[in-house]
């Protein structure tokens, strides 16, 4: 199964954007009177009839819409963006796949990259969203401070951090059915008064196992362990 | 850290290769007299003496030792090459970082790669297993029939596929300290006559999910669902 995006159904949009007009029509020749699946990504599935096959502007109306439920615990991961884009791409690709609610990116003491191309982060994770059938696209928050990232909500918050008074797995330290935030740090790791600065904000200090891993690993890693908390 | 892998230090090689000597020597401007980290991906760490700080052949002296015992639990991951290459490349380098003791490439009747470059993807698991400090390097097998897969040993034998018989979730299937092996098809699935096959021989059906997993992902999760199984 195909599926189409079109975020704007809700506001009464019923056409494709120009690259998903193109997909449909000129790669998988649909025409006139075939059936498509789509999302808006904010939790609704359509079936719909192609009215107009326009390879730059094709036209649909629906037939049968089907709600999907916000899952009852919510991921959100904090990551200080890798110095290579690729890897933050590849990390947003696999979450997406994988689970995951909402993504940030911080900027952090040892930080590589100041800055994040939003516009082609927000594309990996509509094309995961749509690679994988699902219903929900993430949301993908710009770069922000790492102080910024107190004032967000979460049910339980978690720093992942290495040393020697050898903190809890994350396995251990999640409890199901929360509202998770967890920070992944840079290559350099947090700095100390970061650490220091995220305990003193109710956040818990946790361990993703014994293998030193990469950035990108680690949030996909911590990702897949809040996910299984909850099968 | 930074570790440097020589595996024939067992039979009496006492000198980096190639790349490696020029990244000690040129690039970390390590000279003689300086001490560095070592393993043999065979289980050794090793400390060592730089003798002879020759960018082209960097020799040492071993002044340290350390035996790193095998994992009492085994993960073995047979999977159906993706076409794009770095898909399986990133695969290796992910499943490397989280701990992974055998790789096998297979082709099935729906794979659409028929050749992997062993080579290639040997480099990208020293270089996983070096930057996350591990002493065994995974066993990489180069390509197999999906029969031959078969005759390989395991005490738990996992095949991911999804089916309206809605089989059991890996993590539910898995017992803790066993040497795991699961089959991870193409991108078109394994085949009916594939499946049947598989659970002839012995292997159980498990889902990774809800969600629909490229092939690399769900390599990717279901290494880390065995790992998570034995902490």
């Amino acid at each position: 199964m195909n599926l189409f995006y079109q975020p704007n159904i809700p506001e009464g949009i019923h056409y494709l954007d120009r690259d998903e007009s193109h997909h449909a029509v000129r790669v998988m020749r649909l025409g006139e009177k075939q059936t498509i699946d789509l999302t808006d990504g904010r939790g609704l599935f359509y079936v719909a009839k192609i009215t107009r096959a326009d390879p730059k502007k094709c036209e649909f109306e629906i037939i049968e819409k089907k709600q999907i439920a916000r899952r009852d615990f919510q991921v959100h991961i904090a990551i200080a963006p890798t110095k290579n884009a690729d890897r933050m791409e590849w990390f947003v690709e696999k979450v997406t796949e994988i689970g995951v609610d909402q993504i940030s990116f911080m900027f952090c003491k040892n930080s590589e990259r100041k800055v994040i191309n939003c516009e082609r982060i927000e594309k990996v994770a509509v094309s995961a969203m749509k690679q994988s059938q699902q219903a929900w696209l993430p949301k993908i928050n710009d770069m922000v401070s790492f102080k910024e990232i107190f004032s967000m909500n979460a049910d339980q918050k978690f720093i992942a951090y290495v040393d020697a008074s050898n903190p809890r797995h994350l396995q251990s330290a999640a409890k199901p059915e929360k509202n998770y935030l967890i920070l992944v740090g840079p290559e350099g790791d947090f700095s100390k008064d970061e650490l220091e600065l995220a305990l003193q904000n109710g956040f818990e200090k946790v361990s993703l196992g014994a293998n030193r891993l990469r950035t990108e690993t680690a949030a996909l890693v911590s990702c897949q362990i809040l996910n299984l908390k909850n099968i």
